[in-house]
């Protein structure tokens, strides 16, 4: 897990550098767009797939949901799908769940976008298939197949609204920074120590990058780590924080860690044990937290992820567990 | 809150006979269907959302997607949104976020339909509207409300794709044995009151049931009580499942308890603490639980969510807390 983490800055420079296939996806689309965006994945891939959610709806204007897989697979729901484009996102390719909901919705009529790690798997062999090219992924917890499932992505959108891909030139060198900081993350981690249950908060585009956080942190250590969008977090959920549950925040510079600022204000005036990974200005003096220097908003998920990954590797370290060998969890997890 | 969950089967007793306004809604929409079907909701109404979802994808095969309506409120999407039905559901009616969301929707060329507790509310005045009759909710914890929203919700649906709404019929009296049966539910809370965190899962038409029973658990008694579908549970977080994390499943009749066959007897083989709300056929002999009796698969989670409240205020009094006061929650969220 420690090593594929520091692929990440190697595998994002050369998916940036030559995003020849995702830049032609992203100019067919443009050429004939769809009406509607339907997104199907899971785990990790699910993340990738919220981000991509964001991003179709807001760079791109076209309303967009995620799949319930399980409608078509357990229920045999025959959908019209015509002017849908189906992006399933995968590492594996090969979740019999995924590959049969691509397999159905093609039969109803959409167009089918797969973004795997495997280009020679079932899933790839779709209209459109963009590689993201992590390389061979060991770790059960995915890392660089989720940052480089969210740069392809990103590249695919961007090249459908006939935007500019050279944005994403920095990614690889923010990356790098994140890695110099791991000793910044350990000290974050060791406050972890002593619970078994934490929050994870973010809003808008980030809200993708609390919910790895979270999914790492349970992969990894077994906490009950349960991420909210900050506004959902505030109708109801909210009860449950109090000084002994901590609370991790995602708040990075923009319109998204702005609408966090005033659940930032309620927790704190909670006296929730609050650390924020963001922008200077969303984090209180004293407070544990992490600065996450200013990019582009939409491209900041790409990789403001990396400490959160490199705090459950550290956290699961801190607890003498081995984060390579998550108790019970395979690399690609089989559901119908 | 105890006397709002006893009045649901007078509640759903009234809504199911005079279901007017609901039938002309649904065939409204059955006259002139939209392409697609997108949700807004927040708390527990996004649960009635997720609900109307499956209805939507499996019953009437119309694509449908939650909305995140950070992307309208905080982002300014302008998604072309004609040929799109948005259903906001909210008990109050007066969410901001969702009464802009609404209105923004309206602008770029969306269809709204309301479905709300309060008919003289803000987002009530939209194109199409569903009053849910469940009477003032005093309880910061909402019960019979979303139950009233699920049979409004299956009410438009049923009408829309031209079935029966006399289905409907048995709900009441399904509603009130499971009042009968509080005592059952009792005994189950005294098992979690030394839990701090436990998990909830089902899968398909019982998921919005397991998100709200979670929902309801954190409201009421502050434990970590994190919903998951059997499928995504399996997908990594199922390393934090062990001895000591209790497990509750909703698994009723039909092809939705049925797909979780498999994670049950996978939770079962890892020793997890399982609590199976379900079908006798989902239910192992010796383990703790509450049998569900049979009815319609998509009428189900209008009552299975019944002893799953009552699980939240009895765990709530058997830890000594007051379920009507639960700490920092008012009966209205104002979020955006």
């Amino acid at each position: 897990m420690r090593a594929e983490i520091a692929e990440q800055p190697a595998v994002l420079a050369a998916a940036a550098a030559d995003c020849t296939e995702a830049r032609e996806t992203g100019e067919r689309l443009r050429r004939r767009p769809p009406r509607f965006v339907l997104l199907a994945a899971r785990g990790t891939s699910d993340h990738a797939a919220l981000y991509a959610k964001y991003l179709v709806e807001i760079a791109l204007g076209v309303p967009a949901g995620l799949a319930s897989p399980s409608t078509l697979t357990v229920y045999g729901a025959r959908p019209d799908l015509r002017d849908v484009l189906l992006v399933a996102v995968s590492q594996s390719g090969g979740s019999p769940d995924l590959v049969e909901t691509a397999r159905r919705a093609r039969a109803r009529g959409a167009r089918v976008l797969a973004v795997t790690n495997a280009p020679a798997s079932e899933l790839a062999a779709v209209d459109l298939h963009v590689d993201v090219k992590a390389g061979p992924e060991r770790a059960v917890a995915a890392t660089k197949s989720y940052t480089a499932e969210l740069l392809a992505l990103w590249l695919v959108v961007e090249a459908w609204r006939g935007g500019d891909p050279a944005r994403a030139q920095g990614v690889a060198a923010q990356a790098a920074q994140h890695l110099e900081r791991a000793g910044e993350v350990a000290a974050l981690a060791e406050g972890l120590a002593g619970t078994d249950r934490l929050v994870v908060t973010a809003r808008g585009y980030s809200y993708p990058t609390a919910r790895e956080a979270a999914l790492k942190l349970m992969e990894t250590t077994y906490v009950s780590a349960h991420a909210f969008s900050g506004a959902d977090l505030m109708h109801g959920p909210v009860a449950m924080v109090s000084r002994d549950l901590p609370v991790l925040a995602v708040a990075p510079a923009g319109a998204g860690g702005d609408a966090l600022g005033p659940v930032l204000a309620a927790l704190r005036e909670r006296g929730a044990e609050l650390t924020v990974f963001g922008a200077p200005g969303h984090r209180a003096p004293g407070e544990p937290g992490y600065t996450l220097r200013e990019t582009d908003e939409d491209l900041s998920p790409v990789t403001d992820v990396i400490p959160l990954q490199l705090l459950a590797l550290e956290a699961a370290l801190a607890r003498g567990l081995d984060p390579d060998s998550p108790r019970g969890l395979r690399k690609v997890t089989r559901t119908w």
